[in-house]
Formats: structure tokens, C-alpha cells, sequence
């Protein structure tokens, strides 16, 4: 593991599927060079740029100009910010602005936002004429290291949290790291739960390394990058591997069967959780519950507390304000949840830090029992 | 050709995509059989049916209990008819029923009616939890040659038909030419003229056998099987070589750049025009308009004329009743239709009959003068 030792300012990680390949690039100014890199990779000359209230007055004029000195039209739509996005009715203004611009195949539609910016225009873009050219420019640390990379894009339904959606691959990821400079320390957080759940997944070096320079990351600079490259290099294995989630793309759920739940109960109330937090709190959750499963040691599941408390971030349900609903609220949940095969619940569990792996047979009683006993401790 | 020489009571035809190859089974009694068919194929044991007011009081029952006897538990929609139907909101309407019915990602949707809910209901399989099983039960001529062979689904926009959509292989599709005999003779006729397409495209032979044994093709039979299979096998042929429409898969839209034109000008309604008699109206003016543009003779265009409108079918815009608007509409709707390319129409023309190609440069001025001419006779 090397990471932090390259101090580059600028990383590429190759996402390899075959005709649908891609680029993730990561370093500070991309937005302004935005233009020259999709006008590379992307044939048309039209534009729709897809963005929200909070990032459209920071970056949507740079990337517009930096798209029309490329000679490439653009128009664009501002939505609210908020998970609640992430619904049909959104898709369809989405969609009817993507054909009032009358962007075609080979044109890019490009989504300019954190997670839920980027899985709702990826959506679109994928259904849009069948698909059209796609191209993220994320702007949270979530959106850079885990949803703009890999293709899976969605909605949500009243069922649950992504149920509706499809896979389709961007043509093209630009992480300007610059712009994580103006997120709350709170967001940055959030986003960072999932840099550390690539090392909990299989990557304990990883883990370690963060362990000790969690303190850089967070201060910016080449540790920060190399941390992001890292996360996606991770990513891009996992999803070269399993696109479509057959197999071990679910070891990408890592705390998220729970975090889910959590959302769901808490209404997606970004004041009182927000995903990433949902993630760190349900990764603990993970390991707590493999170690009384006695699949692996609670001495790792202190470990991970430990650091993700470090870092500020939440790490159990007591810490999110507001109560949560009793344990059999929460199990309902989880078995709406897609992760879900046959009536038997699949979850990641793991063996210790960097050893996580899919159990398909988990008993739904005994992460009932689980849970209650969580909530009265 | 030997279309028409065999007289088996049951058609395969396989279509070749890899990992998402599947068969077609073409013949009578199919929906009593489905069960077995389905069990032998997918391995959920809960499945959605969705069909339409139509099309349920006649086969819905016997669908249900095929699936019953195999022990697979069904939940059914049923949609009012129509073209109407392929909306945002019934496709909300259709992933809601199909979520609430806990449907899991090996379980089937099954798309019991014509092309509307094969579209509509392969749309909705392809997204709700990224994809589930999908099973084809196509009940019309139309759906059974065409739109239920080769994955492309979808809804329409008010900007135009099936611009929203995804390519979504079936896992099965179960053609039950028994049902054929309860269409009406328009409907029926609708259908054909997608078969007569397949002969035009780039099987003159079949063209030819088709002008000869259509009446043994509407009577029912051996030859109405074998037309069916032949359709599909040529559907199969174009899918398997461009699945996703980068180049020839485009052939399959002879007639339907002028067909969808006058479908919009006629606002989808199916009392003055249906998709099938739009095509057959359509492959006409595409012989015409290449005989205008010095690629092919006139003759052609007559000898299709004469064989359409042999069977009953329309074949001039003078044909739809209730008159159309001006060439001017006519032209903005093919302009917005997806068939468009960085501004430049594209065609399917021909040099004559089964030797049709993709025109990719008309000018847009030509195929005006050609739709104000054709008017005016």
C-alpha cells in the first residue's frame, strides 16, 4: 500500500469494461478544464448540465464557460438539493429537459452535484433516447470516492432508497478536488465513511494508513488525492470485476444494509443523518454484529469505532438525534431492502478488518434481537 | 426461402446475445403451457403479471393458473388499453406494483398484451431494482413479429414515441398463436405489415412468398406459424448483429420515420390510425421518396403499394381519416423523432425491394417538398 507517498497533483484511474471504459480523473481545477476533457471523449456538441440550489452558484458558471470554449452548447436545470430529489417527478423534469435541449446520442448530459445529483441525471441520461452520453463532475468527497464511479444510477420509490434505477456507465468522471475546500466539515465526514470502508471491505493497509493520516486527508493536499485515488482505484476493481452486482460488487454494501434502514427511519432527514453518517454507524453495526455472530473478533469492531469516533463521525443510534423507531420498524426495512434474495436475508459481514464477505443466509431473528438489544444499550 | 414449406405446430427461434440470449417459442396453446416454460427459465417463484382491460378478461385466468400449477404465486395490473397507456404515470404505476408484490431480481414480470404493455412492462422490469426476470406474452400479430423480439422498451414523452426507454432483453418470449384468431381483422392487418417489412428490408424472397400465401397467412395454420417464426428470425438476425442500434439494427425502422410522424399528427388515436397501418403508409412513402431521390424505380413502390393494400391495409396519407396537418408539422415531428443524428435526418431508404439501407444525410428540404407533393394528390 502506497498510498500517501505519491504527491502528484493529478491522479487517473482507468474504470476497464470493455467498450464502456473510462476515465476517472482527480485533482484540483478540472471544472475549468471540463471542456477540453469531454470534448476529447465525447463526439456531440450540446450540453445539459443537470446541478442543484447549493452547487449551481459556485460552480455552474465556470463549467458552462468552460464547455461553450469548446465550442459545446449548453443548457441547464437547477433542482432543489436534498435526497428527495431522488424521485419520478424529478426524473421527469429531468428527462423533459434533456429533449427540450434536444440532446442526442452523442451528446453529453452531465451531472454537476453530490450522490443524488449524479444517481438522478445518470438515470436520465440512461433512458433518455436509450442512452446518451454521461458525464459526472461530483462535488461532494461521497459522490467522488463511491457514486459517480461505477454506474449505478436511481431513484427513489415509497418502497425504499434506490429501488428504481439502472446501470449506465458515465463516459467520463472529473473529481476536482478543489471544490471539497468549500464543504462543512460534517459533509466532508460523511464522504469520508466511505473512504475508510474500502479499507474495513479488503484493504486493512489501507485502513491502517488511514488510522494514521486521517489528519492530512482532512487537511487537503496530496494525501487527500491520494486517499480519493485510492478509493476509486478500489471501486473500479470491485466494479471491473462484477458490474452488475452478481456476486462481489455487494461487498460494496459494507454498513449499508443497516445505514439503509437508518435513512429510511429517520425519514432522510439530512439534519439528523445524512448517508455517510448512516454508513459509519451501520459499518459498526457490521462488525458488532459479526463478533456476536462470532465470525470475528470485537476487538476489530473497537477498532473501527475507535476511528471513525476520531474523525467525528457517528458511530452508534444513540448518537442520532431524535429517537429512532423500535427494532421491528427497522427489520422491516431491511427486508424491503434490495439486497435481499428469496426471502433470506444477505448482508456483509466480516472476519476482521480488510476480510468482509457476503453472508446470503443471515437470520432475520437474530439481527432483530441484535438490533433491540442496540437500542436499549 | 422455405417459408410456408413446413407445417410443424411449433417454432424456436433463438436469439443470440451471450449471456442474455433467449428463445421464442412461436405456436398454439402457449399460455397453457407458460408455467412450465417460465419455471424451466427463471428460477423466482413469485411473479407480476401485467396485462390490459382487454386482453385480461380473455387470458389473464389461464396465465394465472398455468403459473399456479408450476407453484409460482402471481400478482396481476391490469392497464386501461391503448397507446395512452405508455406514460411516466402508469410506469410508476407498474414498478409500485411490482415492488409492493415484493418481486425479487429472479422473479418474473410477465407482459401479458400487445406492444403498449410489452414496452410499458419491459420498461419497468429493467428498472426497478436495476432489473428483474421478463417474460414476453405477446397477444397481438404486431407485438409477436416485432416489438416483443429484441429489448427495446419504453414510454412516450410529449417531445415524441419512445423517447424514454431502455434496451432490456426478455428472458423468454411465448408467442401463442392461438390467440391471433381473437384479433380483430384490422388488428390483424396491422401486424401484417410489420411482417411484409421483414421482406422488404432485405428478403425479397419472402416479400414475394408473403404476396403470394397471404391469404393462407390471415386463414391461420402452418403459414401463419411459419411467417411468424420468419419474422422473428429475421428480427433475430438484425438484434443479434447490433443490439443497441450503433448501425444496421436502424433497418428495422423501414416506414416508421413517416409512421410515427402520422401516428403524433392523428394524437395516437387508434380509431383513425394504429402503428402497424402508420408503418405500412410509411414504407410506401419511403419507396416513393427513394424513387424521388433516383435510388430506386417506381415500379417498386407500386408493386408494395399494391400488395398493402391487397390485404387492407392503408398505404397513402389520404387513406387516415380526419385529415392531417400541414408538411411543416409533419417535418418537425420527424426532426424531434430519435432517428436524428448532430441535425441530419436519417432514413431507412431503398434501391428496391429487400435492399433497403441507412441514409444518414437527407436533407431535410427534399423530404418536405416530397411530404407538401404528396399531399396535394
Amino acid at each position: 500500500m502506497n498510498a500517501g507517498v505519491s504527491q502528484s497533483s493529478e491522479r487517473l484511474v482507468r474504470v476497464p469494461l470493455g467498450d464502456r471504459s473510462y476515465d476517472i480523473l482527480i485533482g484540483p481545477g478540472l471544472i475549468a478544464r471540463a471542456g477540453r476533457e469531454i470534448a476529447a471523449r465525447v463526439k456531440g456538441r450540446r450540453a445539459a448540465i443537470i446541478t442543484d440550489e447549493h452547487v449551481a452558484p459556485l460552480y455552474l458558471e465556470a463549467l458552462t464557460e468552460s464547455l461553450a470554449s469548446e465550442g459545446i452548447s449548453v443548457v441547464s436545470l437547477t433542482l432543489p438539493a436534498g435526497e428527495k430529489t431522488k424521485s419520478f417527478d424529478h426524473l421527469i423534469t429531468v428527462c423533459d429537459k434533456i429533449l427540450e435541449a434536444r440532446i442526442e446520442r452523442n451528446d453529453p448530459v452531465i451531472a454537476l452535484g453530490g450522490g443524488v445529483i449524479g444517481d438522478l441525471t445518470g438515470f436520465a441520461a440512461g433512458i433518455v433516447r436509450r442512452g446518451v452520453r454521461f458525464v459526472q463532475v461530483p462535488t461532494s468527497l461521497l459522490s467522488q470516492v463511491d457514486s459517480s464511479v461505477g454506474g449505478k444510477t436511481g431513484i427513489n420509490s415509497r418502497h425504499g432508497k434506490n429501488l428504481i434505477g439502472v446501470f449506465y456507465q458515465p463516459d467520463l468522471v472529473l473529481a476536482d478536488t478543489g471544490v471539497l475546500d468549500t464543504l462543512s466539515e460534517r459533509e466532508f465526514r460523511a464522504g469520508y465513511a466511505e473512504v475508510a470502508k474500502y479499507g474495513l471491505i479488503d484493504k486493512s493497509d489501507f485502513f491502517a494508513w488511514l488510522e494514521t493520516n486521517w489528519k492530512d486527508v482532512f487537511a487537503g493536499g496530496g494525501s487527500r488525492i491520494e486517499a480519493i485515488a485510492a478509493s476509486c482505484q478500489a471501486k473500479s476493481d470491485v466494479v471491473a470485476a462484477d458490474e452488475r452486482e452478481n456476486g462481489q460488487r455487494a461487498l460494496l454494501n459494507l454498513g449499508h444494509t443497516f445505514g439503509h434502514a437508518l435513512e429510511a427511519a429517520t425519514g432522510y432527514d439530512s439534519r439528523r443523518l445524512v448517508h455517510g453518517e448512516g454508513v459509519a454507524i451501520g459499518m459498526v453495526l457490521a462488525h458488532d454484529f459479526s463478533a456476536r455472530m462470532n465470525l470475528a473478533s470485537p476487538d476489530d469492531a473497537r477498532r473501527v469505532e475507535r476511528h471513525l469516533k476520531a474523525v467525528g463521525l457517528p458511530t452508534s443510534m444513540a448518537d442520532i438525534p431524535g429517537g429512532l423507531p423500535p427494532a421491528e420498524v427497522l427489520m422491516e426495512s431491511i427486508a424491503q431492502d434490495k439486497k435481499v434474495k428469496s426471502g433470506k436475508l444477505t448482508f456483509i459481514l466480516t472476519h476482521g478488518i480488510g476480510r468482509s464477505f457476503v453472508a446470503d443466509d443471515v437470520p432475520a431473528s437474530e439481527v432483530l434481537s441484535f438490533l433491540r438489544e442496540k437500542q436499549q444499550t
